[in-house]
């Protein structure tokens, strides 16, 4: 009897131990799954939209890599965050890469954040349209000196896109153009989103265009066709 | 002895039923913390981005509360799911109230599906901009002459915008006026998402444009002011 009960007790014990263990698997894996799900949900990316127009504020510090020692002196107001002081932080926090589709291009501001990405090594290609590319103060002149990739519709009608696309991760689109009556003058919105179900088909339409605007694709009619023969 | 064994038989098959009670309760808890999470992440809200130019296809069916007994007989290419068709679709989701805020707004098939709509009792306001309400084929005067309330910019810039929003919860926005040569010309996007993050603040700005435009506000210059008294 002794040895049955002796058996009985060890028999509890490793169901006891069994139990034990199945308690602490599921906690784990409750804890472990808790954890995947929240990164999931509150991992959630950037959503923004900014409105325009903005009031005009000094924008030296964003342009400043470490802030700066001596106040600037202009007479703008200072230590504001705008509509557009916020448009100009997502713009250069790209690292790697800038698509930018553009139909009007003539914010002197705007061309200064493209510029200086395109000097700290960004590759910045930039896709427009060919009637807004030559209006008064157009930026993209600039942009072509500096040695940036430009390609330009070819069409009858126009490329009316108003987006960039920074490290291939955070779209920035819009009615928005580049232009400063834009962003001081009309009503405007501009969403930024690092959600990659917008950013994906914006990343495949640039690469459309751009292809398709390749120049090396371009014919210059019978007459240079018969040339190159 | 035995009575001591028989004590520690019960205290372990408590320890066991403990054991299993947390093993049943941390199951139970894993399976409600995953399907609640599951809910969260995976009730996501529409995201769909549209490209234009698109080509152009009947729409008739659209606008049929039924499908149609008789085949349409216009020449145009039948039965393909298009942007335009997409945004059409989207745009006559709307049951209770359209709020649209739009730049340029010539294109018929857009004038006919906000008329419906108007018809169909849903609650349609238009904010537009002064200067492009009377542009040739406008459609502008269609939508008053229907008795839809329309609101215009009164300053010197534009009201840009070319945004919906039907029924508080769907938004429609990018860079498409809406005009023909938009749809069928332009490279343009169109965005649509009842992501109420990029929702609710497009129905803020709608308020306040829409408000700050109330024809009650307007100041008719001094000598009307003068007549009032």
């Amino acid at each position: 009897v002794r040895r049955s009960v002796r058996m009985s007790v060890i028999h509890s014990v490793k169901l006891l131990g069994i139990g034990i263990l199945v308690a602490i698997l599921s906690l784990e894996g409750l804890n472990w799954l808790y954890f995947r799900l929240r990164q999931r949900c509150s991992g959630r990316p950037l959503k923004e939209v900014l409105f325009f127009p903005t009031t005009v504020t000094c924008i030296e510090h964003l342009f400043q890599p470490h802030p700066r020692v001596s106040p600037c002196l202009c007479r703008l107001p200072h230590g504001l965050e705008t509509p557009f002081t916020r448009l100009l932080r997502h713009l250069l926090s790209a690292r790697f890469t800038l698509d930018l589709c553009i139909f009007a291009f003539s914010s002197q501001e705007l061309c200064r954040a493209v510029l200086l990405l395109h000097r700290q090594g960004v590759v910045v290609r930039v896709l427009t349209d060919k009637d807004y590319m030559a209006i008064d103060g157009s930026q993209i002149g600039s942009l072509r000196k500096a040695g940036i990739a430009v390609r330009h519709e070819t069409g009858d009608f126009h490329m009316h896109h108003k987006f960039a696309v920074a490290d291939r991760r955070l779209l920035i689109t819009g009615s928005l153009n580049w232009t400063a009556t834009a962003v001081q003058g009309n009503k405007e919105n501009v969403l930024v989103t690092e959600d990659a179900a917008f950013v994906r088909p914006f990343l495949r339409e640039f690469e459309e265009l751009w292809d398709a605007n390749d120049p090396a694709r371009l014919s210059f009619g019978p007459a240079l066709r018969e040339l190159k023969k």
